[in-house]
């Protein structure tokens, strides 16, 4: 597959990253880029990520073959609106966010019809590195009014950029992620946020080492994505809390009743999995 | 300061490092080592850690000027029993737990008026390089009957390898590693272990992700340890899952409420808490 004319709205890390790959993959002509921030246009542009900048999200679109929108998940329902009208027929247009239910919301109250052209995709964010996508996860949700040939196309191409492509509905997605990415963020941000409240909060930190920094390293993200993605994900976000706080409420009991046997056999059980999970990932998987 | 004959009980990552930083500092002459496990004796024998091999802890401290105790927690009691008679007088005796009370409790029990030369203290684990213990936290929780100036050496002996000392009660050593050690073990062993027990635990571990992988590295801590840390250190840990359980249910009403705003301050205060904290820590700054 080759794209003669890509549009890329919102060149941060993902959307970025998204244009190098194609570059390098020589999947496309000439792509075309559109933001909110100058800066990362500038940088998109100087790396030869993007041929052009365009003035706004509907100019990017215009032509376009392939539309890839790496906006933060609150503002694709905005970029939809934006392009709906304009975007060519047979094009494919695609995103990166990191909850699916409400983008598909979105898409079909901004596309109507056109939502046949839309395939909801999640796409792990890339290190800044020449690998890019390779080994990362990237999940296709796909309409039932998608057409299978352009579920295919979009497939072929993140598989042609190293990307391990699954495909699950948005609601398996959303579950999914809650899960093994939403919640662990959510209990790092809960960690630092309770400790920094506390009187004694400079001491504390003071002996955190290096356990705590890679506990806690996920609450160093951006703290607008991560709002977004709660409040679209909250109902099954709200269940795997109440997940965690049934394990912490057993594990509780058995810090009470200082059952040494049944503490020693969780963690055992914990590290187990967790080392089957190693060894059975890849390495250079690091997306979420 | 300068050991003519030093102990060390137990030849793993604490001991085995702690007798190698000595060596490499030039601080001893003799070191003898004594363990449960033979293959890390030997270990320690070729690594040039120790000079022999004593039968059992009371062989090794026989004319020892200074004795580490470097075994998990819960064995410290037993050894001070079996050596509690031949310590030389003057001898200067350590420990290296994660917990103070249990040990001190242990050390009074086992010792008698002879506690005077137990000094407690809890160094961080060392990688297994070069550097050893350089930039560490090792505290000291010190008794009342503790010399002065047997303080004042095992200080500066511990800062001659390079740890950075500081000087706290038990208790207060206690409620510190409660807050910012022990308990983010206990909740990363409780998110792997909640999601292995699922049905669909392969296919949910199956797309977590680089944030998964550090928010739970601690979930491959030694189980045996950490029951001991659990066990011992059980009402202070106790409270700090009743605040975080608190924390929980404060950010489980703004996902409740979809309350974006506060949702994003939190994110943001965490965030800003754990940059500040960054950049005020060192740099090899690993202990546990």
């Amino acid at each position: 597959m080759f794209f003669e004319r890509v549009a890329v709205i919102g060149v941060g890390l993902i959307g970025g990253s998204f244009a190098l790959a194609l570059k390098a993959a020589k999947r496309c002509g000439h792509v075309a880029g559109s933001g909110r921030g100058a800066a990362n246009l500038r940088l998109a542009l100087e790396r030869g990520a993007i041929d052009s900048i365009a003035p706004d999200a509907a100019a990017a679109v215009r032509n376009a073959d392939l539309v890839l929108i790496a906006t933060p998940v609150a503002q694709i329902g905005n970029v939809l609106v934006s392009i709906g009208s304009g975007i060519k027929p047979g094009a494919i247009v695609t995103d990166a966010g990191s909850t699916k239910r409400d983008v598909v919301a979105a898409a079909r109250a901004a596309l109507g019809a056109r939502v046949a052209q839309f395939i909801p995709a999640h796409s792990g964010a890339a290190a800044a590195s020449a690998a890019l996508f390779r080994g990362r996860r990237v999940v296709l949700a796909p309409l039932e009014e998608n057409r299978q040939a352009d579920i295919d196309v979009l497939s072929g191409l993140w598989s042609a950029l190293g990307a391990r492509v699954s495909r699950m509905t948005p609601q398996a997605h959303d579950a999914v992620f809650a899960a093994v990415s939403h919640l662990p963020h959510l209990l790092a941000y809960a960690l630092v946020h309770e400790i920094s409240e506390r009187p004694d909060s400079a001491e504390l930190f003071g002996y955190a080492a290096g356990g705590f920094r890679d506990f806690t390293r996920i609450a160093s993200s951006h703290p607008e994505m991560w709002r977004d993605i709660c409040v679209a994900n909250s109902d099954q976000l709200l269940k795997e809390v109440s997940s965690f706080s049934s394990e912490l409420e057993k594990i509780k009991k058995l810090l009470q009743t200082r059952d040494a046997a049944s503490l020693e056999k969780l963690f055992a059980e914990a590290r187990a999995a967790r080392r089957k999970w190693l060894e059975s990932s890849r390495p250079g998987d690091e997306g979420e």
